[in-house]
């Protein structure tokens, strides 16, 4: 941090009592739920924080912003209340359980009371079924314009110190033409001639960073992908990252693939059949929304194995799961003398107790780089995404030695 | 390298030429043969060398020994010769395939002349039926100066510019009484006495190290494990090695395991069913055999994951399954909100395949060390072991950042 | 039945309105809770009845005594009461949840008042650490008194229209001098000579079959096996079977070793590895009492593959499952053409949930055979066990095929 | 066998020596490939029969035609000969390896010799590509009289017994018309006005039954399944059976799918998930081709499993797999009280090998039939395949008790 940093003169400790408010782009789909609910629970004394980043060693050193203090809100086109989805989980998957479930009820009602309804354009037919949203005959201008108004009504309602803005909403298709935007006047202009093409999630992280507030894309859709907002977001120095979040089959590919690197192993096929039971798995049914999943799913493996001879990945929706993520890995490498050997694996988790504590760890780191004026991109958050905005490097090990070596070198100077 | 060292006016292109020995203690075993059988078949330009560490950036780099220029020799309690061993390999596993055998079968039986009766002494019932080997009845000093005879006259004979001792035999029975030999006065002493304790890699690693040569021990046995030998290698400054070599399921369990404890999930249990049918798998069926076996490959987890629940380790020997070697690993751990989730894998590899390419890296990277005067442990060696020698962590992809380090900063000074 | 049948006169829907006893040897166990839990949460309509054989077509056809009106009682060393072990069961496993458990609470209290201290003699010291039992310098004359006298006042107390005892305790060690009781005559006067050597089971076995009380052996122990025990029922004209229910691993191997044979597939080798965290795992852990175990389940595969290479089970404790049970299996085998193959299954339930149905169909068939006079064995349960008495078939198609037919015949007669 | 059967009088012993014609659509693919090789290889002591279902008790206990003495012929599209079929399987698959490849090599040179080129008409592009056929502008009645002078030379030419056509060539796509065909009349008519929707299995199939040869239709193409193709053959009193074997992946379903509905459990989702690498996994990359593959691969399930919730299989293309196919299959299940539970398998099997001796079964069995009269459809080889002709019963044991019964009922009248 530079000497004439706006927040030199108070930040020792300057983040342990903050108010930092986390709006929620999807706020009652199942990752939000759950990261309301944990967050909740903690607060109340009623979980532990497993599963969260920076309640470890060395992350936890740095000076963060106490996750009880969380003040939440957001956007959704789904009617269903906090509290029934909530409900929905527990019977469903058992996450939370009904203990839990009790004890943060009145909190979820409480938030629900600050949850607007978005925008979905350009989300995709699987999306808005059975939705309410904004009219989708407004001009983007006038969407952004009510975006950023739910933003500033919610900051000074509820007194915040920061405002950090989270897309959890559904996977939108891919935007074919996202390289049209690739500059800050593109981008303004497209907006400006009320351009049909641009999804929402563009809109809420332009409305976000515009704003100054700093935005994690926690999905694979475009959001702050575009180069043109990568340039916004340079010039206003707001933090922002991406994109879509490494909880399941892509974390484990991303620690398994570099030792058949490291041990120049010659990977012949690396097949990924994943089944899930959520909305997700639903939404990614349809042909156009798992596109951009599988794209950034994929690139992990070209990326660590160059070599790599085939390389696929699946992804099938099979209701009776609820929440709950199984992934098949089959993989079929040669050795030494030409052998050829096999490894598979099966991963068997709940994808939204997996992702929301992430959820919560971004928020919080997002938000030391606001404090400390680290705007743009933050390459040191790459471990988190399967795509990381900016960085190439997908092995999960050296991406989490950046992780430690920001915290080593930012809990000194916070000390 | 400092600058007097002995090395230092030729380093440049020192290792391109040289002739080096390759001395295997249990010659006549799998991964010996399978090493020997890639080595020639490298030479003959009958295979790659996909599965050598040092075949791939930046280990690559490096100025070492070439595999073509190796000169295989030997000690073994086993009659049957290297030939035989390897059409047996050839017809119970598939590897090396006829065509590779017929390649290399001259050469084969050209090192099996060079091959000498050994010595089995403290190895275990297991290991010792149905083989020829020293006569027990003679006192500790004798055999070692056979077993240095040995190493000798190999050297003289082929006019070798280096010689390197490498361990492959089967395992034996844990040393109990290893904390007697802490020092190198208390080992000496022991030979001295006489002490019919000390096992056959003591004798092996001493006889090596002794006499300036440098010694990999790649399995489980004492060898140069010794308070006592490590100082002796300080004092001659030879480079030496082990335990242990990390081929199969603790290699997968040192990639997987820092995923675990990088995203704060808590481990409860870690299961892991070892299935192999080779005589490896045969002597380990003997419990006192596989308890070093076992310690080795429990510790990684525990330094990883320092409060998993529960770990456990089963070898079973199934002998249909020949030279290969199964394991089926479940790992139950919970997540956010107490989420309990599962992952399990199954790896199904070819033992020696996977050994035999590390035996010719190690022997080329200690030849490296040794040629700049680095004498003693090899911390920058630690990825290829269970139970690194002097090495706490365990984690394989910051043992392997140790290695490529190493090779970087070796590469500049050996350009 | 013949016409003579003491119950000839009153068989039509002689059963329909019946008050059976269910007496449970070892009735706050795992096994016993959940199937009290099961038959009081049918009866109050809060769960169906999958994963009972006797409400599925053919055998639902027969007349059957209503698992509603079961009304239950035992003995147990364990002071828990029941409520506690379901309250763990729900905490621990999810199964069942807290509304099936709210639902049941105030049975469960009913049930345990009538749960009487039982004897665990010879049940091997990993089962009697913690309890409280009769005391074990008592007569073994006297035991037997002490059962009978709970099952005679536990039947006068309910006015039961029969009493079915059910041995659901945790597995003794095997009894290695069993031959010695191959005769009514033997095993009497083993009785009256106070033979130290008798276990639990056998006792319990004796008192119910010597009283005319159908008996079911649900686990490996020795119980109703006795050559001299099988003579009694014979003499006495009282249905019992056993032993070992075949719930999980040796379920599936029943049903997929048939599959090998019938398309002459050669099994080299099948490995079993079973990991469970209930207290059968850990009694289990002691090699004593696992040893009846590994025997009943190694006989299956060796039964239909008579010339499988190689056949091993293991049973590891893995505490942190709890009730759960998973099972690997890894079969290699060979086809045509000497062709190596492989397949490899891995089996995820909840021991109890598997287990307790099949307590409940037990109870109600073999009051079927009771009411219809067919005393002795009855083959057509063989698909209940893995080691079916009297029984050498272990093709779980074969067996059910047995139990379809009985069904069709009697339901033909019933109606 | 009724007593004026033409056959009647030398049934003793009639099959022994018979010279059985196996003539093969598809006769260079690798079912045929192998199935030639095991033959010969049979013929010749260089292997033994695991595998053949003929060579095990009861179904060996019939007069059955030698498989030494069988004499193969074939149609194939693809110039590549049988010689380097078979040495592209052996150095690919290492099946069949290189000693007994070596001792057939000449066998299968002189099969090649009677190979005739093919129609390969309606078979998809997927199929046609880089072939030579019989031109597609000749008319329907041509090619089945070019098709019938090719069966009648062969038959002609080697002084044979009896001819079977066995249908093992790559899967046609789906005919969506083919009730059209229900009766002979029609069948008849289509031929006559030169109907081009009619796929080359069913000019193959029409040729054979017309002629009085029994056909076995190996794979899911349309063939003999046409309802007017059924009533030729009753009418001619020829023997006829198919579609689609079952060797893999559906073999396990049909074993282990009656598992589940025998205790009653309620299977919620079962996901099966295949890679194989032959040309058969990359014919079935084309979304035509794969339709009647998994039409009759799901069919199973739902007989056995009438109120299954989700049933979904994939089958993948993966290279580097060459002739090995690896399933892996994941069922979701619900138990007592509602308690999830799951299994999975996977099987790794080489598809050619395990098709192979399944062909020479079905021959031997069909000639049999013949020989004794049975025209028309043969239920009692239903375990053979995926979708019986005639059979709703998918249950392996079920169906391999109606051939035990058969095999004991016809052992009994040929002795």
């Amino acid at each position: 941090m530079s000497a004439d940093s706006p927040h030199a003169a108070d930040s020792t400790d300057s983040l342990a009592g903050d108010r930092t408010g986390v709006w929620l782009v999807g706020a009652r789909g199942n990752v939000a739920t759950m990261a309301i609910v944990g967050a909740r629970a903690i607060a109340a004394g009623h979980t532990d924080t497993t599963g969260m980043v920076t309640e470890r060693e060395p992350v936890s050193a740095l000076e963060l912003p106490p996750v009880e203090e969380f003040v939440f809100g957001g956007h959704d086109i789904d009617p269903t209340s906090l509290v029934e989805q909530a409900e929905r989980q527990c019977e469903r998957n058992g996450v939370p359980d009904e203990a839990t479930l009790t004890g943060v009820r009145d909190d979820l009602a409480a938030v629900d009371e600050r949850i607007e309804v978005g925008t979905a354009i350009n989300c995709g037919a699987a999306v808005t079924d059975e939705s309410e949203q904004l009219d989708e005959s407004l001009s983007m201008r006038t969407v952004l314009g009510q975006i950023r108004d739910d933003y500033e009504s919610f900051h000074s309602a509820h007194d915040l110190d920061r405002l950090v803005v989270v897309n959890v909403a559904s996977t939108e298709p891919e935007l074919p033409t996202a390289d049209q935007y690739d500059t800050r006047d593109a981008l303004e202009e497209a907006l400006d001639n009320d351009d049909r093409d641009l999804p929402a999630s563009v809109l809420y992280a332009y409305a976000a960073i515009d704003a100054g507030h700093p935005f994690v894309n926690f999905t694979p859709s475009t959001g702050n992908a575009l180069g043109g907002m990568q340039e916004l977001a340079a010039d206003r120095g707001v933090p922002h990252v991406g994109r879509d979040a490494k909880t399941g089959e892509t974390l484990v590919k991303s620690a398994l693939a570099p030792m058949f690197a490291g041990r120049n192993l010659n990977v012949l096929s690396w097949e990924g059949h994943n089944i899930l039971g959520n909305k997700d798995g639903l939404v990614l049914e349809d042909e156009q929304n798992a596109a951009g999943k599988l794209a950034s799913k994929g690139d992990v493996l070209e990326s660590i194995l160059p070599e790599i001879g085939h390389n696929r990945v699946r992804i099938d929706y099979t209701p009776s799961l609820a929440d709950w993520k199984t992934a098949w890995d089959y993989i079929h490498f040669e050795g030494f003398l030409n052998t050829e050997m096999t490894m598979q694996f099966t991963w068997e988790g709940s994808d939204s107790a997996l992702a929301a504590p992430l959820v919560l760890d971004l928020v919080r780191l997002i938000s030391h780089a606001d404090e400390y004026g680290d705007g743009g991109l933050q390459p040191q958050l790459a471990s988190f995404f399967k795509a990381p905005l900016g960085v190439d490097e997908h092995d999960f090990s050296k991406q989490l030695h950046w992780l430690y070596d920001y915290a080593r070198r930012h809990s000194d100077t916070d000390a």
